[in-house]
């Protein structure tokens, strides 16, 4: 048995206050992560929490199984905030279901980042428009960050990428890959362009170049990949802001491929031949 | 309005029996689509009963509104099965919940393909190992569909292809592409390379050659992308019976992707310079 961690408090009673922020998950007007009330950040299994604790959002509290506070172990060295240990069963009625992942943790949403901030280091970002979906734009977060992108910007219409199910389909990255929300749309595409990145805007017109074609002869410039959401696509307004319009070879009688999808070969393509 | 075609059977008795193929589509052990049941397979919504329409799955019963008989149209002149015409609020109370999808379509399994069947023609075909979520392989194939792939085999521990939530996840796609399951596994990857078929086997392991790398020189191929499940990945002994290894560049800190993002990856470094 690892040492008891300072800041471990066991807890039995469900309806104990300190756990109110990881009170009824599932529900639709008091869940602890819906912006408009206590816009908490949420982080589910040891994984996603580890990546919390490596990111900019400092946990308030976690909540968790004995077991999954050993798995987690030394990582909690530099933690301040409590950990409170709780049974499964327990934990399954403060949150409102049995949640198998075993540990949550919670964090205040951390300053807003702009634009600037995230173009400081990238070399290559992500800029969506209308990707309303909290599944797709978490799914957009984990291929960004396993295929080397260093920034996401959001245009209008994005889901929130910090509520709970964006957080965790991301894998965690949502918390770790540094976004932006433009604060004038599609104009901010100009702040790119001064940066000298080039913005390459995907559609699925068969007469533009592919992805290929458009990236090559690119590796030494700062990149700039634009998505819509699948369906309605980038608005012609926000293609036309665009350097280079750019497809994913398509084969004959299929239409489109999910966004996530599409947004992952676009940024496989930028960095194929990466070491 | 369009003329009223022959085979449309107007239902108002939400308790008739000519809907039984429909009938609790969600209901874990009556569902018409289970393989241990009546093992039907359902297509849900206009685009994927065209693609019904348009694959060797030949409908057995459709059942919608109006409106939706309308958009379908012309397509349905050939089809000999009765369209059972409804309200929303007929159809909620056959399949158990509001569909607003508005048109399902019911046709029996066809014939199972085999192995050679399905590489008969192909020039690129996509063997799956134990990818066992219904979602991810219904993503699977809509991205075979999209990327070129000719064909899917499935080895051991693969989801059904016909699930509801399979077809529907894959567009229709599922009916479209031919796929056999592996009689022998992973002995049928034999047949693959008796059939001049060069085996790559997906890895995170970064000691391998890249996408890019083992695929150059491949284009006058014939290629079988071998894909296992998120997580455990392919089973050792699978990965032997393979030509050769091959990772995608992953960033640093990261461990992996969705398998079915993986394998689009994959599909696209096959075919990326398609015309």
């Amino acid at each position: 048995m690892a040492n008891v961690l300072p800041n471990v408090v066991d807890i039995t009673d469900p309806a104990d206050p300190r756990l109110d922020d990881f009170r009824d998950l599932n529900s639709v007007d008091r869940r602890p992560d819906l912006p408009s009330g206590k816009g908490l950040v949420i982080a589910e299994g040891v994984l996603v929490v580890q990546r919390m604790l490596a990111s900019r959002f400092t946990p308030r509290a976690l909540l968790g199984t004995d077991r999954r506070l050993q798995e987690l172990g030394s990582d909690l060295d530099d933690v301040a905030a409590p950990f409170y240990r709780a049974s499964a069963e327990v934990m399954a009625e403060v949150v409102g279901f049995h949640l198998n992942r075993g540990v949550l943790a919670s964090a205040s949403r951390a300053t807003e980042l702009s634009v600037d901030d995230v173009l400081h280091d990238a070399r290559t970002v992500a800029v969506l428009e209308g990707v309303n979906d909290h599944e797709n734009l978490g799914s957009v977060f984990r291929n960004a960050a396993g295929l080397g992108v260093d920034a996401m910007i959001f245009g209008t219409g994005c889901a929130d990428p910090l509520y709970r199910r964006a957080v965790r389909v991301s894998m965690g990255h949502a918390l770790l890959v540094p976004f932006a929300r433009a604060a004038a749309w599609p104009e901010d595409l100009q702040v790119l362009r001064e940066n000298d990145f080039r913005v390459l805007a995907m559609t699925p017109d068969p007469a533009v170049p592919t992805l290929a074609e458009a990236m090559a002869g690119l590796a030494e410039q700062r990149v700039a990949i634009l998505v819509g959401a699948e369906g309605p696509g980038l608005k012609e307004h926000t293609m036309r802001s665009s350097d280079v319009r750019v497809r994913i070879p398509m084969a004959r009688g299929t239409d489109s491929l999910n966004v996530a999808t599409a947004a992952a070969l676009a940024f496989y393509e930028r960095d194929r031949l990466a070491p």
